[in-house]
């Protein structure tokens, strides 16, 4: 079957191009039986609108981009959870794509969004993304676009974040007043703004308790695999430091799986020998045994509060009002269990 | 900025309209020097091809769509991830929707996918998807269209699946020889054929080892959230059957972490008091406590391998080679651990 053109419901209809056109999009000026022969069809035939005339002529696709770097974080699937639920009330229909850490990807997508006439989009870049002419590409276009938790400070555009600094800052001091001194950082890739904050409030915690900062103590985990880098790197702590560590703080709930794997299969006690602090309290944190300590990050709010400022953005587009980009901060927690 | 077009392009550098298309597609009767002076202009003025015309002139998108039902699997993680690799070698750009375990919502996306001009379909059918109307309609365009994992036999396409009904009997026999008897199952929602496919597996183990089918064993996880379907059933299970339980199966991985947060919360010993068998080798299964004992699915490979054949099928389209539905069943293996 080919694709169902105007012209043949007009010709099978005997009725003009321009009425069957009108009929389909609900015009007045179309008598309700006429509507109603091109709708049934339509439908018998299975027309489909052709959706760039359609957003062409609307100016409107009803459609939003939105890049994420991993799928397998359950912290992006409840990002994404949120906005799905703010588009179907608003009735937009969500392309999402995977950048999976790769930055020549995600430009490629960003290409892919823009001619596809996206309305909107919305992006959390990838850990090798490290220059930003495709966003100001997006921004140059007039196309509304709001960069959530791992975003690029410079690009001017509105953002919805945690404060990682701080978020970091608390569950550093937390594990210094539960008497550790010797405290690990397994933190993320080098690029991230929140790799990047989230190191800076250890070592602010450090400072501030007067506990001097240890080079050794911070392993990088960039090799896209969280889990295979916790178990990896504990590993590789105890190969270099023995037990003279009291405590890992992970820059994720995931890369602390992969340490408890190894601590529990070589007879470290937890938090006896080395206490444990994550950060995003993954559904799993509270199975694991011992449970994990963690920072809540409230992902499904995230994802709504991005899509919401979005729509927020299309609309005022539509209606030429200029908007000045804002920046939403959400709240943390520090969530305590067994393992601190 | 406004998007720029040929016109423009064609203005600024006193060339035709033809010529600068002609240029941007390297056609052999435009100067090398033209080309250049083209190609210079349009990456200066950002120029993105218009990929609407694109595919109409070529026939061809570079674009296949993929709707999964659910994105909070890790078992989809690893399918999409294969589907991505083979994407990349072929260098064409995936559209991945969520439909959410939505049947509505599915029909939409590929109504959506369709009016993009994707030139392949993967999907993997929602829960509550009761008719094919729509997966026809794509048929019936003449687009490629796989499914995996969650399929309907009755639609006539090529599908990649694993033996559903086999592995859970193997799963099912492994209990039994352990010397259970009492074997509850926590099976997936109705409507899915690998949910049907699971149950029945299990239902022909137990009549193959002369146990009794109890049907107030079996429990229906259909509440979208894996892990409080198994947690919320675990409690229901003690409440109605007390202690006189050997064992349990279960459709996931997921729904059995959900048992042991409420049995390990509850004292009760696994396997010592109920064994335990779940289902897709999820990571997290070697990490927790007591490690559990699951079928190995091979995400990544079903992945990889629907990505191939659609592309096999992409190209025999576009050489008017017919091509016959295909059925690709990959193995599944048993993984033996602490549990069972």
């Amino acid at each position: 079957m080919k694709i169902v053109t105007l012209k043949q419901i007009a010709e099978e209809l005997n009725l003009s191009i321009t009425t069957v056109s009108k009929a389909l999009k609900g015009y007045p000026d179309v008598s309700k039986k006429t509507k109603q022969r091109v709708l049934d069809l339509a439908e018998n035939l299975r027309y489909i609108p052709n959706s760039f005339a359609v957003s062409l002529r609307m100016k409107q696709s009803k459609t939003i981009g939105v890049i994420v770097p991993a799928n397998v974080h359950h912290f992006f699937s409840n990002v994404i959870k949120g906005i799905l639920k703010e588009a179907e009330k608003k009735d937009y229909l969500v392309i999402l794509l995977h950048s999976n850490e790769n930055f020549e990807l995600e430009k490629k997508q960003v290409d892919l969004l823009i001619s596809k006439g996206v309305d909107g989009i919305l992006i959390s870049l990838s850990n090798k993304t490290h220059n930003f002419e495709h966003l100001k590409k997006i921004i140059d276009h007039n196309i509304p676009l709001i960069l959530f938790d791992k975003i690029a400070k410079i690009v001017n555009c509105s953002k919805v974040i945690i404060n990682d600094k701080k978020a970091a800052y608390e569950a550093v001091v937390y594990l210094i007043k539960k008497g550790h001194k010797r405290i690990a950082h397994f933190r993320g890739d080098l690029n991230p703004q929140n790799s990047i904050d989230r190191f800076l409030g250890y070592k602010q915690a450090l400072l501030d308790y007067n506990i001097e900062f240890d080079p050794s103590l911070v392993y990088v985990c960039d090799n896209n695999s969280d889990f295979e880098d916790g178990y990896n790197n504990a590993k590789k702590l105890l190969k270099d430091h023995g037990k003279n560590i009291d405590a890992i703080f992970t820059i994720t709930d995931v890369i602390a799986m992969g340490i408890i794997k190894y601590f529990n299969t070589h007879n470290i006690k937890i938090p006896e020998d080395i206490a444990l602090f994550g950060f995003s309290n993954w559904f799993m944190s509270s199975v694991i045994n011992p449970s994990l300590s963690t920072v809540e990050q409230h992902g499904y709010e995230m994802g709504e509060k991005s899509a919401h400022l979005l729509f927020h953005e299309i609309e005022c587009k539509q209606q030429n009002i200029v908007v000045k980009p804002q920046i939403i901060t959400l709240p943390t927690e520090l969530v305590i269990r067994e393992s601190s």
